[in-house]
């Protein structure tokens, strides 16, 4: 570990996958004015666009992973324990190796992911930099993707590993807090998982009866289902990976659903526009107004 | 009517309700040309703002409509059958006058207020400008509120005023489509009324109990709910006004939802995927990106 906690200058950084979250680390990773960053992909396709912005751009885990002392896996949560047996059977990092990542659930990654880093001698931290978007690949990468973003650390019993990876979020502009896995999964099942699939559901029953009806959609169901243009492997990957934490959010989104119909059918018109009234001020209180979305 | 439909120079719009809809037609129709333009409100208070831009800004229903051969009605759609009774009294409009609005429901309107003004023997044609937001009040107004934006025209038995209030969209740059009210209502239902309550149910799903999580919402969650943000009391109206038709879109909804618990309870990942992926393809054949949002 560099002596300087918050010195990234002279870090040796390899990040395991290409995508929006990867690339954008790469870019900001440069923009940070780290000297050496490798980045590594399934196949030569996935890397070729990153390439030309890193120092090595490989399909080959071992020399991607070759003397860096900051490692970040990139990929979809239920790649991550094969990518950990790889890199843990090569072992070619720099003896102050911190592994970090960016996956969505952190629970999974915890109990299948840290504990094989762990065997290998080498500190895992968890990380959620909660930055992600509808949009996936380099293509969408952008060098401040993290600026002003939540990002959610869930530090490792070793308390410099973890300052360390702290130091390194907020070096790229993020906001962190430091959280347990468990609370983590259930708070991201909440406000990010559970607006994935009501999107999806929401998108159903609109165009799934004549999705010629989208000629008269405005901008309200457009911003209501964009997040289900999310890769549906990864989503996949994630739900099934938090499916505890979400299945009683989904429970409560089917029972809010019915407490409308139920107001509605019996023409409780004062019901009806309590719940709509505590709907705009819990946005209100709670919700500002979102960034841009991206151009 | 004027000679010629598609000049609306020498028009005479009364406008009633001084809202986001018709604070915009305000702005609209000065950045069009037209000389005389009034615009009433229920309190002076209502007024004040939009009064600047307006020849008359009035709380006196016959003082607006005097002489006028254009009007509007941009107040929520419970409250159109008193003003047509109102407006009706006075009957202080020109001989050449017709009536339309930018009502979200339009049965209930076809119904309830077109025969009143039939009775008083002035043509009323069904508007619905498809340009809402969630966000009220002249100080949202905005003069190309309504260019691009789909707007529905209900034919009435008038062919001529059916062409002049498709006219006066088009003049505005609407993309007008005729429609029948049922058909209306239908869709609007499914693109438009759904959302708002699927918006609130998240919310509910997503904050109601613990609203603390909200510091951990990205752009996906504050998206998806963007629409609760609109008036309660509004959004009452519609909702009660079109409850026929959007009753059965959130059995849609709740059935939606149910499939997905049912897939991750029973762990069915392949069909989990499937559902997510058709959702994408959805919305990526049908709802093309957004316009960027109001500033």
């Amino acid at each position: 570990m560099a002596d300087n906690a918050h010195d990234f200058s002279s870090t040796r950084l390899a990040i395991f996958g290409p995508g929006l979250l990867g690339g954008s680390l790469l870019l900001a990773g440069r923009a940070l004015g780290i000297a050496d960053i490798r980045i590594w992909g399934r196949s030569e396709r996935s890397i070729a666009e990153a390439a030309p912005f890193a120092d090595l751009a490989t399909t080959d885990v071992a020399a991607a992973a070759k003397g860096a002392d900051f490692l970040i896996l990139c990929v979809p949560v239920e790649a991550m324990p094969a990518l950990a047996v790889d890199l843990c059977r090569s072992r070619s990092w720099a003896p102050t190796a911190i592994v970090t990542d960016v996956g969505s659930v952190k629970g999974m990654v915890m109990r299948h992911v840290a504990p094989i880093f762990a065997q290998a001698g080498v500190d895992f931290v968890g990380s959620h930099p909660m930055a992600g978007s509808e949009r996936a690949g380099f293509a969408q990468a952008k060098a401040d993707l993290f600026v002003e973003a939540p990002c959610i650390v869930v530090p490792s019993e070793n308390a410099a590993a973890t300052a360390r990876v702290v130091a390194f979020w907020e070096a790229l502009g993020s906001r962190v807090t430091r959280m347990e896995a468990a609370r983590h999964d259930h708070v991201v099942a909440r406000v990010s998982h559970l607006p994935r699939v009501a999107a999806a559901a929401t998108l159903f029953s609109a165009l799934g009866r004549d999705a010629s009806d989208a000629d008269f959609a405005a901008n309200g169901l457009k911003d209501t289902v964009r997040v289900a243009g999310g890769e549906a492997p990864m989503w996949r990957g994630i739900l099934e990976a938090n499916r505890d934490a979400v299945l009683p959010c989904l429970v409560d989104l089917r029972d809010a659903i019915d407490d409308f119909i139920e107001l509605l059918r019996r023409e409780d018109g004062a019901g009806l526009e309590k719940r709509l009234a505590e709907a705009k001020a819990l946005r209100a209180q709670h919700l500002p107004p979102r960034q841009p979305p991206l151009p």
